[in-house]
């Protein structure tokens, strides 16, 4: 069988676009080895961890060499299963790759999908990664409770967007930060924020966010790092607590970027910090997933998608996405 | 009754010293109304603190106000009582500031001393707000436990020596940073630890760090804040602890100073960093004196004392704690 694949083939110095990338046809075998499964893809997943993963800065995966297809979760279906758990024709999650096809080890990061529940592409957005993060980085890390006053920036992106309506569901006063009017408009019509505000035009972000929140934030969920997150440190309350998810405004960590040092807050204040990775939660996946199919199938999670066909074009969405022009979770389909 | 006063005269901007203090002889009665002690100062604690406290920048006290007696914790005498827990002659530690005698809400901060226990002088130290600071902040925010890795900058400190011993106590390595030769040997030599750094010698502090730390960092206790707060985080090891118990080596917050960005370490490390202070864990005070009475008086809390006489000394003593002259807890002694 020939197989489409999309290989790193220069290393990115910032931002990966389609000059990082190269097509390359190969030849697979969609026979598993016993405990493997061969699957075909549906969906892959365009996310701003990408940036850290082809990267050879410091990360919680080791970088994608040179040669290699692509890293990326995807939604697949079984083609052929050498695994008891997994049958032909089953949905499942995994680490399968830019690529059509793919052989790989099913006890690595695998998860079968049901696809009464919901929308199988959803187990990328809302019901996976983006959820998920949104779940374990408010509640474990951010420790929500009811009447806090929660901060969230790249407020209408996959995450955010979860992560605003995670919690204002618990009952949170929720101010999404994001980068144009449209998505102001997102913020507050689809994804029932609060507030939002449009931190390219409204001014001083510090003082924006203070006349919002006037008793301080008790909870920033930030995915970006850099200005927007220095005007949101000297607006967080007592005991206020700020979970790194991303960093998405830092182009690039080589060299190390300055900000303004925020020691002084983190004691004054006794913030907690706590930089969150998803894989660190594996084990309480189950209990999340079973709260967020049941908010989804409720219909009280607003969760976007934006769906681009053609594994030829990842590399352009993956590109853009770091432009902030998508709404909502950006995905590639290459197959329904 | 005469009381001599050390009140702040002028706000300083940047360190404290003898120019922003001015010495008054007040009239005082020792007459305490309802719920109240008249003291008289037996010693006064010059602690690193104090910069922020006649700083108008954000801190977790008000400002001194310019003409106020200078804020301080003493242990004092209690001359006459208005109050049932506390009778003349109790030795007591409080919020008695800068000045001979004090007439003082007894249910303020007031505790009475056991001065069969340990030396009374200890309460502002060992067996006060340096070993309950070393004490919660190891165990609270850094969740120490037998087998890490534990760097401690100031580490020939008040605070520092104290949590240096307390870590090693609980099984953990440490590693102390400390500003001269001098200290390096009192370090290993008086305060039991593994390693210790001369930050200013060294040559780079972070390959100095990562040679004697080569599986990282777990607990980064950080009384600086700084250059030497930028060199540990590179160090760090996964699911890292810092705490910040101080920013000694800022002299000023106001303009916010500059520094590396941490955000990827505490990402990608997924490194929690928390601010510390004590007054914040109250409740838990008689815990932690038992503990650390213990220790000490099993002679297994190495505790350093600098005493120098005259209430007239208090703003040299106070502005030489930031030059980093003092060996152990700085004291300024009134009367036995």
């Amino acid at each position: 069988m020939k197989n489409q694949q999309l290989v790193l083939a220069e290393r990115p110095d910032g931002i990966p676009g389609p000059q990082h990338f190269s097509s390359v046809t190969t030849d697979i075998e969609l026979t598993p080895p016993e405990g493997h499964i061969a699957v075909k893809n549906l969906y892959l997943s365009i996310d701003p961890a990408m940036r850290g993963w082809v990267s050879l800065e410091q990360n919680y995966l080791p970088p994608v060499a040179i040669g290699e297809v692509m890293r990326s979760i995807t939604v697949a279906r079984v083609v052929d299963s050498n695994h008891p758990d997994f049958a032909e024709g089953d949905f499942v999650y995994g680490m399968f790759g830019w690529q059509e096809y793919c052989v790989a080890d099913a006890s690595f990061m695998v998860r079968k999908l049901d696809p009464e529940l919901a929308p199988v592409s959803t187990a990328l957005g809302a019901l996976g990664p983006s959820g998920l993060t949104a779940y374990f980085a408010l509640y474990e890390k951010g420790q929500i409770k009811s009447g806090d006053t929660v901060v969230i920036s790249t407020a209408a992106g996959g995450v955010g967007s979860i992560a605003g309506q995670i919690a204002k569901l618990t009952g949170c006063t929720t101010i999404g930060l994001t980068g144009s009017d449209d998505k102001v408009n997102l913020c507050t019509e689809e994804f029932g924020y609060d507030h939002a505000i449009n931190y390219k035009t409204c001014g001083d972000i510090e003082v924006a966010i203070k006349a919002l929140a006037p008793n301080g934030v008790n909870v920033f969920f930030d995915s970006t790092s850099g200005a927007i997150a220095d005007a949101v440190y000297p607006c967080m309350a007592l005991h206020g607590r700020a979970i790194q998810v991303g960093t998405a405004a830092i182009d690039s960590w080589i060299p190390t970027p300055t900000g303004p040092r925020r020691d002084r807050y983190i004691l004054t204040n006794r913030l907690n910090v706590s930089g969150f990775v998803i894989l660190d939660h594996m084990g309480k996946y189950p209990e999340a997933l079973t709260q967020l199919a049941s908010w989804y199938t409720e219909g009280k999670l607003n969760y976007k998608e934006s769906v681009i066909d053609g594994l030829e074009n990842a590399p352009l969405a993956l590109a853009q996405l770091y432009e902030g022009v998508n709404l909502g979770k950006q995905l590639i389909r290459l197959a329904d």
